[in-house]
Formats: structure tokens, sequence, C-alpha cells
């Protein structure tokens, strides 16, 4: 491949020019710039992105953490970060850290250390390492707040704090860096349940995705439980905790969750999930039963996924302004990158609770 | 942060002790590497890979590229390809190279190239330059090929002879660097029709992705479309181009050539899709147009992902292996990076025509 030098000798010009015309500056006269473009194209010079991040700190790089694309509503937050970053001329690491690998977040987060990221989204409950396995955590966390990388979460003010507090993070100094997008879950919860009650419901489920370690630390799922007790309590139904359920986040852990549900002695009317794959897997076991939905079960998922109105019934479900939140995270990404002014560091977006015809 | 030299005063050795110690070298001695190994956790010190690969030649980086991220056999397909790449140390960068952005792809390349990735797999019909306009293709594969940075297609190989030709890459001496991985597209596409045609249909249609500036390049699709045609030929059905129909690769998509088709005078009773999502968006517009499925309408979908069996109806499609092939995907490019001998570069992998409940 060429080096920079060729092109300085092919446009008789210094090195330091041809630098100036790479960089954009003004300070090359017109006639210069010209033929030192003439030069890079003619020989087909590129320039070396690793050697020229070493001089700029930047690398133009950000990272998407999800905890697994296999769930349709992350790819659809990515497909929109992708977009918008790619405009901005930013390319995406995709990690998804919560596909059976196990615990090994601090890992990641070492890893893109390296790779100078330029800036991290999270979505979802990062695993945050036990009191007293914190050291790693600190020690990386310390190094990226050092070095100005800002980060925006898609998840729970609450849970941003147990990350912070863990990796012991000077707020005082650093808040800047951390942002922090969510929707207020407990509410949507409360309004899906209120509207089952309304309806007539008395034995309604929660069903979840599986949050194994996560506990007590899962804020956005506590959040949930939260508003489904809340709508239960204010139409004096007893909380069976029964009816709480978790399986793995697909069709086939909602599938799972109908049938043990069904066999309770006084088994559940209504199904309130987490998530719309599972919601859409209980649809699917539920028909596979027999039963009549909505006559006979009603089920609400969350998250509005675009095969909700699509499915046979449609599903009602929360809607999330799932691409809003993704636009406005890169952007804050974008701003606090480049060290512009950035708004307020937590913003709350509103949900929508959309009834189809899996309910009543 | 910490550098090298800090870490070699802490450990009282030479910065060169220290480098052969992060790289694992076995000249050091047990109690050495010891104090090096000590020094480098007390003062939390973390090698700069950017530095780093710029001696090494590897970023331990690899691209994908993918059509979009929001058809769900791609998530699949890069679900695999992530975990397996972790294992060894590689991370992913992303890139969904028809979300709407045009006809890119040779700057994603360029970009793909300045990065200093490792390896590259694409997916699907990645669009190619018309010619008379390959210079830009030409200059970045000729630079790929010097680097010697493998490319696994996940495609059809004349689809790959395409690309090759355009890029005019001498295959006489770089052909060990392309790999292809396909399935029986005419074949797989044959069957679904010809178990339409025993089961009495006579007006079938085949409905696809938009492939818009792509014809007559698209061959994963020409592929489809012939065997399309040869079991109409074999059951004496004329061909009738009123019935080959593209709409956008998605539900909706489908659900739009279900309306069109059945405005047709003579409409189709069954529909052969490109894509499950296509035929999922097609019988849920069958359903509200008041068609019983499979009684009055049949549906056969391509690639069987996650929700097909889901759905009610549960979709008849042909299933690709997209885990084998992702993991196949990832393991060539493993060794081709890693300059190990690798298999005959073209594999094709089989499909299976699985009916269940959308068709008869």
């Amino acid at each position: 491949m060429p080096t920079l030098k060729d092109v300085a000798l092919a446009a008789k010009v210094s090195t330091a020019t041809v630098s100036l015309v790479l960089n954009g500056k003004n300070s090359v006269s017109p006639k210069t710039t010209e033929r030192v473009l003439a030069a890079i194209d003619e020989l087909g010079y590129r320039p070396n992105m690793v050697a020229r991040s070493f001089k700029t700190k930047q690398t133009k790089t950000i990272a998407i953490l999800v905890p697994t694309i296999t769930n349709p509503i992350y790819p659809a937050f990515i497909h929109v970060v992708e977009m918008e970053a790619r405009r901005e001329g930013y390319t995406i690491i995709l990690c998804s850290y919560d596909d059976g690998s196990g615990p090994v977040q601090t890992d990641f987060l070492e890893d893109l250390y390296d790779r100078n990221v330029d800036g991290i989204i999270v979505c979802g409950i990062f695993n945050i390492p036990k009191e007293g396995n914190t050291r790693k955590l600190e020690r990386i966390m310390k190094a990226y707040v050092n070095r100005k990388t800002p980060f925006v979460f898609y998840s729970e003010e609450e849970q941003l704090q147990y990350f912070i507090q863990r990796s012991n993070i000077d707020m005082g100094v650093h808040a800047a860096l951390f942002h922090t997008l969510s929707i207020d879950r407990n509410q949507a919860s409360y309004e899906a349940v209120k509207h089952l009650v309304t309806s007539g419901h008395r034995r309604i489920a929660l069903v979840s995705e599986s949050t194994r370690f996560l506990f007590p630390h899962n804020i956005p799922y506590m959040k949930k439980l939260e508003g489904y007790q809340r709508a239960l309590e204010e139409a004096n139904i007893p909380f069976d905790d029964a009816l709480v359920i978790a399986g793995s986040d697909d069709y086939r852990g909602g599938a799972q969750c109908f049938v043990e549900l069904q066999n309770l002695e006084n088994p559940p009317t209504a199904y309130v999930c987490t998530g719309d794959t599972l919601a859409l897997g209980v649809l699917h076991a539920a028909k596979n039963s027999g039963k009549i939905v909505p006559d006979e079960i009603s089920v609400i998922g969350f998250d509005n996924i675009p095969v909700a109105s699509y499915w046979n019934p449609k599903l009602s479900t929360i809607a999330v302004p799932i691409e809003t939140i993704a636009r406005e995270a890169f952007k804050r990404l974008y701003l606090l990158m480049n060290e512009f002014e950035s708004p307020p560091n937590r913003l709350m977006f509103d949900t929508e609770l959309v009834i189809r015809e899996s309910s009543v």
C-alpha cells in the first residue's frame, strides 16, 4: 500500500501538507489541495486509521451492549443506533452480554477499554459484581472516567446507581458522563393490570424473563412487579406469589410458563408479561391447550415489537417508543463524545397501553 | 493511566521483560513473571490495544455485514458468530448494509479496511457496483488481498463470482481468501412448489423481498425463481408473471403482496415466499380478509425463523440450518485469519421442507 510519503512525493509537497489536507484544514491553497487529492486518488492511498487514532485519540467506534439480539426489541434498538451512528461516521461494536456466557460483563468493559471505544450504550440489566468482588470493575471504570468515555444506559436510574456505587466512581466529579434513558415500568405495569382488573379478572399472572443471579438488583423487573402489586392492592386482590413466574426470554419460555400456571389448582385467567416474546409464547400455548383468547384467557405483553400487531390474535401490549429512545441514546452519546453541551442526564419516556385482540 | 514503564519500574525489570510477559513468552523466569503480573495488577495497568495492533497487525476484530438486523434470520446468524468469535477473543463490528442508506457497500469495505479488521463475513446480496464504476471497489479489494484479509460469504457461488470479477481480483492467486457457504435455493424452492402442486394447487404465487436495483445480480433470488419455474414446468402449469411479486422484507411487505395478488382476476390459492417474515405477513393479511388457512390459502415460508413454529397457524417453511452455517462461517474465517489449513472454499448445506399448519 502507498504511504503518506508516496503521496507527498507524487504531489510534490511535504508530508505535513498531505496531513493538513487529510485533516480538512483550510491552510492549504486550493490548487495544492487539488494536487494532493489527485495524488491520493491516483495512488489509492488510504490513511491508516489505527495509526491515526493514536494521534487523535478518537477511534470513531462506539459499543452497544445488549442482553441478546435474539429478542426482537434489541435489533429494533440497534438498527436505529447504527443508522444514526453511521451518519456521523461512527462504527458499531456489538456485545451481547447475556448470551449464555455468564457474568462476564466486566471482561466486556475491559476489552472495550482496550479498543478505545469513544462511547458505550448499555441496554437492560447489566450484571454488577457482588460486594467484595468489585476490584476489577472499579479499576476499569476509573480508567474510563479518566478517559472521559461517556455511557448512556437504557435501563433505570437506580440500576445505574448500583453500578456507579460498586464501581466506586465519584459522581460529584463524573456524573455528566453517565446518562440514563428510561420508561416508567411501574406505571406501565400498573396500567396493564388495572385494565385487566376493570374487565373483571381476579387471577392475574406476572410472567417475566428468567433473571437468575440478578436479584435483587434487577430494577427494571422490580419496577414492573411493584406496578403489578400496586394495581392488585388497589383492587383488594391478595398477592399470590404462585402467580409470579419466570422463564427463558423467548417464545418457549412464555409457553412453558403458561403450562406451569395452568396446572395450578386455581389457574390465572389473565397474563401480564414483561416482554412480547413471552406473551406470544403464552398465546401459542393457550391455543395448543384449546383455550379461547380472549374469552377464556387474556394476555398483555410489553415492548410492542413489530410482530405483535401481526399475530393472530393481535397482541395487546405496552408500546415502548424504542426508536425514539435509541435515537436519543446515540444523540446524547454523540454530544458527550464530542464535548458539546448535553441535556440533564436523565430522561423518562412515555409508554402506552395498546389494547388489541388478546385481552378483555 | 499507568504505562508499561511504570510496571517495569514497580517490578524492577526492563520494559522489554514486561513486554515478554504480556505476550506470554516463556523466556522469563516464573518468579520474575509473577513479580511483573503482581505489578500489573497492583497498578491496574492495561496494555494499549491500538498501540498493540500496530505491532502485531492483528486487531482481533471481525466484521459481519448483513442486509438488515430487523429480519430475525440475521440476529440468529449473528448470535452464533458472536458467541464463537468471543470464545476465540474476537470482537464484532456490525454493519447493516441495506438499511435504507443505498448502494454504499464500497464505503463499508473502505471503512473496515481502515479499521484493520482481521476478517469479514458477508451475508446475503452484497451490492456490486455497475460496470465502469468499479474503480473504488477494485482499489479496496486489491488492498484487502494484499493484506490477506479473508472473506466468508453466506450467499451463492455465482454471486461471489460477480463480486470477484468486478473487483478485478486475480483468483488464480487469491482464491483461498474467499469462501462461500450456500444452500440449494433452487432445489428448496422447487420442493415447496412441488409439494403444493401435488396437493392440487395450480395458481401458485412467488412472493419475494424487494430487490430494487440488484437485478439481474441477485443470484439467491434468481435460484429460487428457477426452482419455482422448474416445478411449474414439470407439472405443465404455464408461468404467469403476474404471480411473481416483491414487497419490503418484513411482515408489512408480505401483507401488501397478498392484498395485491388477491385483487387479480384469477388470484393464487398458494403462496411460496422467499422469507418467513413475508410469509407471516401473508398469513396475517389472509386472516384479515377472512380467508381460511390452509383450506382456502396455503402458505410456505423460507428460513424457519424461531417464531414460525409458534405462529397461529404454524408456518410451513423451508428450514435453513442457520446456526450450523454461522458456526462454519466463523470457523473458516478463524482458520484463514490464523493461516491454518482450511477446507475447500465452497460448502453447500441441506435445507428441509417442513410442512406445518399453513399449507395443504
